[in-house]
């Protein structure tokens, strides 16, 4: 791949986002449902390449989480496709009229939902963020160019065609949804230098890829970096709902980004929970990294370093802090945390209040898992990532967040006085 | 002003935002009134400070422009507390539920908006964005630094004060509005390193300040570099309305980003139209540039290059081209246009519904004179800037457009399944 070919590629996704601001919900939505059903006609091959790379990643010494990540089952195509299904019956998030006004002189102004353009996706191993991003791109009117990972080009590659043929089949341009098909860092130099092609990039991956996307580009970046995730146990918290809460935060899934890694236990509570949240979490294999307060009161837990308090794990370890009151949990979540997903559990209104209004972050959830928060429990349907920054998006990225607005006055002849 | 004291302002402000996300609305607009009091009490004061400044501008042979925009007189100081009582009388742009939903396990989640955080404005000559600047800020609930020019340093420093005071009496931190009082570039400099403190920067100025600072910082930045806006006659425009656009467009005021830059008139109404235009342009004074078909309608007028499409003149200057129907009327629009105000001057709903769809700008002019597109006359009160990029605002930057959202999902113990 030269560059020609990538910018090639950006001025036809360039020109095919031109044509998809005018194409109606129900063109888009049979558009998805031509997805869909194509995929299905290809599942077959689609299993077989996919089997064909898994061989080559093994193979390469892979370890077996990218294994993992990389592998298209029977279940996973149909949750796949049933994505692609759900994100059609969603509302139309385009046209949507978000404020107006008539002006003194009776010019007619209103505010409306529009496409954000060219929207660009980076991501590794998983195949199933090219039918999710895809269809959440064309749910929004927008020209999709997709970047998967070198392991799965392939399977990437036969999945593209597929949609691309069912979306073409609805009328929607031949560009709406590309793929870059050629292995290596240089296609994504390229793509980087795509500003004026490209509205706003979504990289999906770990910290390293997306900082060297952020980094290197003068596009807007859609990104989180990481999701330290706290649980702050208040003074009144119940212990059993406590226990569950943490260990179903922590354990429920360790790897991703909205699991819990540290632990803030209020000095009002510490002794009663401590050893009963040791007992659950040592149960499910958790390693504790305790502040000198927890050391003290769980003998034998290694100790927690400073670094501990701003470390993702992504890992089954769990740094815990006894803390003296409900503003230092805050104070310690906002120095300290990502500003992805954090939690109280408490029976005071009053300390939910004052948590949900001070912590300064994307998700705060009130007696509730961490892993609750996103896409699918906040009613988003399919989404195509999350955003710890706080300018356009904030949490999951769904359709919604895929678009802009314009404004658009309508007059009889209306001039400035 | 070292390092370490815009370090120092860029923690207060950090600190006093953190405060400010828990304060009402009610007290957020008894600091807008007491703001606007306290400045009535040394407007004497700020006339004085001003009248120096002033003469020193005019020693140093600034232009009349630059001293015209440093310049406040009796009604600019009392425009400028009336926009502080107007913000103050807007609906509260923070706690908004913007959506909601409960998922099927019970579990109550809502977005609301919440403030941005800390806002730097970085600005030229102009007072009046001090006082517009920090009530938008204090509004939407956020901290503002200002960073204002050299040449209005004093008077922005005593505005700065008497609206601390205010604000300070209705109870919002010490810190809420902090101004640089350094002269030079080395405190913006310093101000661009904030990415730790600052959430987002909003320059309001020339191309070349705008440019700098997008381009010297990893702080998001609100911004436009120019406004190139466009109005196209289709074929059916009534002559009398279409004259009168035009001249409204160009000469209400010419240095200003919402002014018409090139006019685009239909084959079809060209021999009509283009005569009608030049006298009345002519009349006003403006010089026209025209494409091939426009001098052989017009016999004597300059010839516009191709630098000619993408210039704002922001002076007495119009491009002027004819165009073979609406849809090279968009084209050219999209290609040349700096997306900040473009207009369609029509009879019929069909061309107009075209246009509305196909114009990527963020406002769209249907009969009305591009001067009409603004906070003022979109109902936003009182703004800060203009956007023309696609991400978190695009167009009039009022209180809203300050805010970002955070989810907060409350359960009873609810657990991921």
């Amino acid at each position: 791949m030269n560059c020609d070919s990538v910018l090639t590629i950006a001025q036809q996704s360039r020109a095919a986002a031109r044509q998809l601001a005018s194409v109606s919900a129900a063109a888009r939505n049979r558009a998805l449902a031509n997805m869909a059903e194509a995929l299905e006609a290809v599942k077959q091959s689609v299993l077989e390449v996919n089997a064909l790379e898994i061989a080559k990643a093994r193979d390469a010494g892979q370890s077996d989480a990218m294994v993992k990540r990389l592998t298209i089952d029977d279940k996973t195509f149909n949750y796949m496709l049933s994505r692609l299904t759900k994100v059609a019956q969603l509302p139309d998030p385009l046209n949507r009229v978000l404020t107006g006004h008539t002006n003194p002189a009776g010019l007619r102004v209103y505010k409306k939902s529009v496409p954000l353009g060219v929207i660009g996706i980076i991501y590794e191993s998983r195949p199933n963020v090219t039918t999710d991003a895809a269809g959440v791109c064309i749910k929004s009117g927008n020209a999709v160019i997709l970047r998967g990972g070198s392991e799965a080009l392939q399977t990437n590659a036969i999945l593209t065609d597929a949609m691309v043929a069912g979306a073409v089949a609805a009328g929607l341009p031949q560009h709406a949804i590309q793929i870059i098909r050629t292995p290596g860092h240089e296609a994504v130099g390229e793509l980087l230098k795509m500003d004026g092609y490209i509205d706003v990039l979504i990289p999906r991956g770990g910290k390293g890829l997306i900082q060297r996307i952020a980094e290197g580009t003068r596009i807007p970046v859609i990104k989180h970096y990481d999701g330290i995730c706290h649980l702050y146990l208040a003074g009144d918290a119940e212990s059993e709902k406590a226990v569950a809460l943490v260990v179903n935060s922590k354990c429920q899934s360790v790897q991703v980004c909205n699991a819990l890694e540290t632990l803030l236990v209020d000095s009002q509570c510490a002794e009663r929970l401590l050893p009963l949240l040791n007992d659950a979490l040592t149960a499910n294999n958790i390693e504790l990294r305790g502040c000198r307060q927890t050391q003290a009161l769980l003998p034998g837990i290694a100790a927690a370093s400073e670094e501990d308090w701003s470390t993702e794990y992504l890992a089954p370890i769990l740094s815990v802090k006894v803390v003296a009151g409900i503003q230092a949990a805050i104070d310690h979540i906002n120095q300290y945390g990502s500003g992805h997903t954090d939690g109280i559990v408490t029976q005071s209104l009053s300390l939910a209040r004052q948590f949900e209004e001070q912590v300064d972050s994307a998700s705060v959830m009130i007696n509730a898992s961490t892993r609750l928060s996103g896409g699918g429990d906040y009613g988003l349907g399919s989404v195509v990532g999350i955003s710890t920054d706080k300018l356009h998006v904030r949490g999951p990225v769904g359709p919604d967040e895929l678009t802009t607005y314009k404004w658009v006055a309508v007059g009889d002849g209306h001039l400035r006085a």
